[in-house]
């Protein structure tokens, strides 16, 4: 037998209380708290029992769901079609279980974005956003251990749609909210739907009818559950109409804010602070706010993010001593609008989420947690972290976030390929997070600086195999599961990299004349036909069609904020070929070609210290193969011929490798050169021959002593992870301290506590130091790439420091005055860096003699995130990540 | 009888002078002159005879060459296959002509940029450039009245690749100069076939080989009538190898031009006044001279245009009254590097030749013209242009441009289209001067705005009709010539617009999933393969294969300023088309698409000063067509079903017209929309009707009144040609006046004299008026689309003023300090106008009320060429040339 109740309303478990059979001590009087015990003799005939017993209604309900996944039910049965494996009983410990309360109050999501995929389902499926939809939506909220919905708008009206969601979120015990934009428990629509007064959503010119929409609203919400978004923006989630004035738009607002919560009154007969009431700080909104707009203390104040997941503010311990509403944070997990839209695909790394939700619980701004989670799929995983977070922030720690994963693994698809499983959703996601999908564009990745284009091409292709061998090897009945959750996102995704980097060699072959120019323009068209297979197996395939249109939504072929009515593919070029087998020489490090560019080609020089291999490519210029031949001017040039970086079948690659044995220390000069080698020179046909400069720079014994496990080079460019420093510095509790699997890194570093008091001299704070190997004196930029972390604390300005050996130290602000509007949301730096999801911190330093040296970064400010250095003397080569990272003597 | 010779050299010519049967005293000891006189009885037994007589050796070349043109033989007889028309007798009228000396000493060609056309043309036609070729470019030059010649060098030494060159162009009479690179009479292959010393291009660190090098320049050139080149730059037309610092950089070109004046003199023995000598002031060349290098007076100083045809710098009075040696201009119609390349075809106006070269003459700049043609062909029009005002500016006055064209078309085609003929050429050099070929991209017409994409596709149609039409009615043996001196580049730049947009189309398209997206993309491949059927025509076909090669240079697909391998497709894309009839609609004015855009489609406000129509396109969105009708709420809107501007069969345009009688005065707002007609609204397939929103503003009668013959409108953008004033004021000379056909417009209006005095008070300078309506008063702004001159003299900042009736004036100066480093050579805002051909010089000005204004646009310094006036309230819509100009009441 199973009891269930809720304190002070279910006699049995009262009496059970009352008894002392069960202990409810610990939950008594909390928010959304429950025990689960086991009870000897409960009643009369009844041996044992389990008890469920709740705080409160929500209580209750997440102690039921608590026992529901530990049977094997998982919260995404239904919407993710996990299997509930079927037993044939269950195990009960004795004992008793207390969950308190939770670490934020109000855990939301929000459905919104919703055309063309969640509208056009919901049709289908439901006939529209009606009870039997949303009954679904609180269900799977209930099993997260949510208690708060932003209820889809585009064109939906949620009271209005179908009069029994209202109700019925009040049953099931769903805490009702609008948007940002709309106030007093009012849809947008309703409001454009009637137009009543004058029809304008303004204030100042249509005060009678926009308040008489408020009162409408406060009265149909006054039986209910409600927290009531207050406030007013413009017509439709723009900017509020303004009144020509910062001060007076202030005023403005106070006043719609003082009526509104006279109305609450008016219409509920409660006191206001009985009423929850929330007023986001959303775009625009926030600068009223920073221009001394007070709004009252029990009014929880909703910071929001930039849209991509990077809060714009959080409460200062002045703010926090004062508003009992407390503060809460808005998060994108899907945007459309600017800086710019992504709605495809999970894109959300979990390190990322809680990076930025721990400082939000840190600087206290935990009452409310709302995440814009578009059309809910596919972003079952970042909704169920949020929430899980939310709930119990411990269970995510920075730390355990793996571990986290691999229970989810687990729980969907049993323990077998869990850690599998577990990192390939970590993965993908984080992959994602470097550039977003709608944001892919053919020239993102180099072909030319470091194989970058090939390396990001074959780390999905690595992801896919993976995740294709385990679909293969799971049980049928958990392949639509997998599918949804694992394999989609990662096929779709590895396609849309491997096309548009076919896309990029279009071009630059183009460029380069290549007959294989017309082989990259086939393979990207066989690539977009491919990505609608991939499209069309999740629309229509899986679960017999149940999520049909939830992949509508076109992602390939962005060129603004807007999206693309439907899938583009990217443009390519064509060429007329010629009937000549003509050779034409692409190498490293160059977009040029030969014949053809006026500089004589070279490769970038070879360095002892990092043995890198290079490469370059030689391929036919005509319809026609050529048979050009290679060959090195010495010995210690090693030529291995291998498969060209292209679609075209004829184009063949040289990996040049130096045989260091074979060279003395110093820099030495040598060629390949490339020829026709079917004509005699005599022929008039005959290409001229193309010679390729080969360096080799070889460091002496003693330079190699010394630059062992440092990070350097004899002169190029190089990169430092940010944990790959040798000594790290702590100031009595304050320290950097590893994110695990963050960004483009392994681990990034970070102030721990994340709200530690900001210490302005860098000498006397936390810091990290790094072996350095400089091989050439001079002016060197090291470059930090942190995080787009924002101007959470307006007290701060995001500082940093940094020196080598006992140089003065510099010290960079982010957020110095001259900066702030560029790096802050819609600045212009940001936007860039919202894009790439880095900032680069540029310090410049003079290194006045070669060798060994110590790199040292100290905090200033906490919240930054390092997640590597990048180094360099002459001009950066152009790429997206910068130079691979690599240590002296681990090569 | 013809008798001819020179005064001096001939005994028969000195004989009939001293008989006084010829009068000479006119051109004795002149430079380059030459009489024709009749005479009788010059000597026993002949009754009469012709008489040329030359003050020199080339005067009696131009003087033979002279009659030859005025017997018909066209100086492009050979280079352009002009028919020599066969005439049975030739009639001289009695008398005596005198032909004094030309404007500018030394006029020549740079022969440059020779790959891949010259090279392979002269390696098939003549086995290289040898002897046979450059006779043909000395008879050519000759018979235009050059005397100067910067020989091809990319790969080629003049003086080493043939011996005969050299002697060669001295027994032509050509004055031999190498380029502004090549000191001292050597080629740089010269150097680097040898590399003497250390190999080095480096009078630092090798300087007994470069001198070595300069003296066996000077030894072979002792006796041979050259301009030396002296000055250094560095290893192969760069900048020279810096010594650290711009003062050494000084010291040391100094050094190197003392040593090689020492030089000459040593090997030829001549005093060095006795030597003609030129220092260009190329690139970064101009920079040491403006920071003190001091030449000897005796030199000639060659500024440089900055390769585009704008003249960077021109002598001011304080230097032209020392030099004795005087100043010339290098001048660029071919261009092969920075800003951009332009090789392919002619992109040279000849109003833009003759202002800038005016402005040359005026300030002084007339002992030396060079000018870079490239491969000669296809710029047979622009040299002769430019050699011909170098010859005798009068013949090309301003106002006579036209006329001199229409003569060189009569002499080329006969009478009978040679006015037609004249307009083609002046037109499509015009039109390519817009924006050259090279830099032709698929988005720079704008294809919602103004109509500009389709009025440039049909202003190249047209003269591509008109240029058929000629070629069709010409004789059999002229088509050879019309070909390559008119058909051809109307034909292949007509073939570029067209492709271009349908490239613009296709990716617009695209975005707004029109069907036609892929019918665009067909139709762009289908123009490339005829833009090399066109090219193919001028290489194989014409006159038996002569030129073939000349048309090889690749002009389609240029992403920097270095040229593609060979021309590339612009790039395409396609869309997966469903099986669907569901339409959109694509309206004047935006970018977007409906169903689709979240801002509802309205037309850009119709405005009854102008009663422009506008346009709505209804386009298939799936593989079928759509049945959707366009309907009008109010009778005021006329619609007209028309072809849509689209490759794509199933598109449809429909025009908005307004029937203005049916309304009052004032502001009227009306919808179009579009609906599918053949379902009922009850069928869940039915599209949503899209409704555009349609605004007509009417003025009244009394607005109509007072706006008669201004320029403005009711609100929106509008523009004002140059030469649309009502009134200009002269002061004293000083004037405004017009440049016929110049850059964008028919006539633009500059200050002249060219070299007047700057005027800093603008209320008493020359000024323009031009009549406004405004129908909106508030902030406008008024650009000035001016020509992109650059600070020719350093003494003004080329400054302009502009205010609206009484109020005070605003002045803006383009070489402000502020804006030199920008709008100056290599600066950031030349580098875009050299690109657009113009400068946008912006006004900010508050219009307290509606009605009739008057404009006034006032000298401040001289040079400024104002092509016309932008003015806009709201923010300028995208386009490349804005608003087309009306006067209202004349629309």
């Amino acid at each position: 037998m199973v009891l269930i109740g809720t304190l002070g309303r279910s006699g049995t478990i009262d009496r059970l209380a009352a008894a002392g059979k069960i202990d409810v001590a610990p939950i008594a009087d909390k928010w959304e708290s429950y025990t689960i015990q086991t009870v000897r003799d409960p009643m009369p005939g009844v041996h044992e029992a389990l008890v469920i017993a709740g705080s409160d209604k929500r209580g209750t309900i997440y102690g039921i769901y608590d026992l529901s996944q530990n049977i094997g039910v998982s919260p995404w049965y239904w919407w993710a079609d996990v299997p509930v494996v079927k037993r044939r009983s269950i195990h009960v410990a004795y004992g008793k279980y207390f969950q308190g309360e939770p670490a934020v109050k109000y855990r939301g999501i929000f459905l919104n974005n919703e055309a063309p995929c969640l509208s056009a389902w919901t049709a289908e499926k439901f006939g529209g956003m009606n009870a039997a939809f949303y009954a679904r939506v609180f269900e799977l909220l209930l099993r997260l251990r949510a208690n708060y919905l932003w209820p889809a708008m585009w064109n939906n009206a949620f009271n209005e749609d179908d009069p029994r969601n209202g109700p019925l979120a009040d049953e099931y015990g769903i805490v009702m909210g609008t948007s940002h934009h709309e106030p007093m428990n009012r849809a947008h629509k309703e409001w454009t739907s009637r137009r009543p007064g004058n029809g304008q959503w303004n204030y100042l010119t249509n005060r009678p009818a926009v308040q008489n929409f408020f009162r409408e609203g406060a009265r149909r919400g006054r039986d209910r559950e409600l927290l009531v978004t207050i406030g007013m923006r413009g017509d439709g989630d723009t900017a509020i109409q303004g009144t020509g004035g910062i001060r007076s738009d202030v005023e403005l607002i106070e006043t719609i804010i003082k009526d509104q919560r006279r109305i609450l009154m008016e219409e509920t007969g409660k006191r206001i602070t009985d009423i929850p009431q929330v007023w986001v700080l959303f775009t625009e909104v926030l600068k009223y706010y920073e221009a001394g707009l007070h709004v009252p203390d029990d009014v929880t104040l909703m910071f929001a993010d930039d849209n991509v997941g990077y809060i714009r503010r959080l409460p200062t311990p002045e703010e926090r001593a004062t508003r009992t509403g407390g503060f809460g944070v808005y998060h994108h997990m899907d945007m459309n609008g600017g800086p710019y839209s992504y709605k495809w695909i999970n894109t959300n790394p979990f390190p990322k989420i809680r990076e930025q939700m721990n400082l939000a619980l840190e600087y206290g701004a935990d009452r409310i947690w709302i995440t814009n989670v578009g059309d809910l799929k596919p972003l079952e995983l970042p909704i169920e972290f949020f929430l899980s977070m939310a709930w119990d922030p411990k269970s995510v720690t920075k730390d355990r976030i793996a571990e986290w994963t691999v229970l989810w693994a687990k729980r969907e698809f049993g323990a077998s390929h869990a850690e599998d499983i577990a990192k390939l959703v970590s993965r993908y996601a984080k992959y994602n997070a470097w550039r977003k999908p709608e944001q892919m564009r053919p020239d993102i990745y180099s072909l030319e600086n470091y194989r970058e284009a090939e390396r990001m091409v074959a780390l999905w292709q690595r992801l896919r195999q993976r995740a294709e061998a385990i679909h293969d090897a799971l049980p049928d009945n958990f392949r639509a599961a997998y599918y949804q959750l694992v394999l989609h996102p990662i096929r779709g995704c590895c396609n849309l990299t491997e096309m548009m980097v076919a896309a990029g060699r279009n071009a630059r072959f183009a460029q380069q004349g290549r007959a294989s120019t017309n082989a990259e323009a086939t393979e990207v068209k066989r690539l977009f036909a491919q990505a609608h297979r991939i499209r069309d197996t999740y629309n229509h395939d899986l679960s017999g069609g149940k999520w049909n249109h939830l992949m509508d939504q076109p992602y390939i072929g962005y060129v603004s904020w807007y999206q693309p009515i439907q899938d583009i593919t990217p443009a390519v070029s064509e060429l007329d070929l010629e009937d000549t087998s003509r050779f034409g020489v692409a190498v490293e490090g160059s977009v040029q070609s030969w014949p053809g560019y006026y500089l004589p080609p070279s490769l970038p020089m070879f360095d002892s210290l990092h043995r890198d291999r290079r490469w370059l490519e030689v391929f036919p210029r005509g319809a026609m193969p050529t048979t050009a031949t290679v060959q090195a001017s010495d010995p210690w040039i090693i030529l291995t011929e291998a498969r060209a970086f292209s679609s075209g079948k004829e184009d063949r690659r040289y990996w040049v490798d130096i045989d260091w044995a074979k060279l003395p220390a110093g820099r030495h000069e040598g060629a390949i050169t490339v020829s026709d080698g079917t004509v005699t020179m005599s022929d008039s046909a005959a290409q001229e021959a193309i010679s390729i400069t080969v360096i080799a720079d070889k460091a002496s014994s003693g330079q190699m002593q010394e630059a062992k496990g440092c990070w350097g080079s004899l002169g190029a460019a190089f990169s430092i992870p940010a944990d790959g420093y040798e000594r790290t510095i702590a100031v009595g509790d304050v320290r950097w301290d590893a994110i695990e699997d963050y960004g483009r890194v392994e681990a990034a570093m970070s102030i721990f506590p994340v709200d530690a008091e900001s210490m302005p001299d860098p000498t006397r704070s936390p810091r990290l130091e790094y072996p350095l190997f400089i091989g050439e004196p001079g002016r060197w930029t090291f470059d930090l790439i942190t995080a787009p972390t924002l101007n959470i604390n307006p007290n701060n300005q995001l500082s940093v420091a940094l020196w080598i050996d006992d140089a003065p130290p510099q010290i960079y602000s982010v957020f110095s005055p001259a900066r702030k509007a560029s790096e802050e949301f819609v600045g212009e730096a940001h936007d860039h860096d919202s894009r790439t999801d880095m900032r680069v911190v540029p310090f410049t330093v003079d290194i006045p003699s070669a060798g060994r040296h110590t790199l040292k970064i100290a905090m200033i400010d906490p919240a930054l995130v390092l997640q590597s250095i990048i180094a360099y003397r002459d001009p950066l080569p152009a790429s997206y990540f910068g130079p691979p990272s690599m240590r002296i003597g681990e090569g």
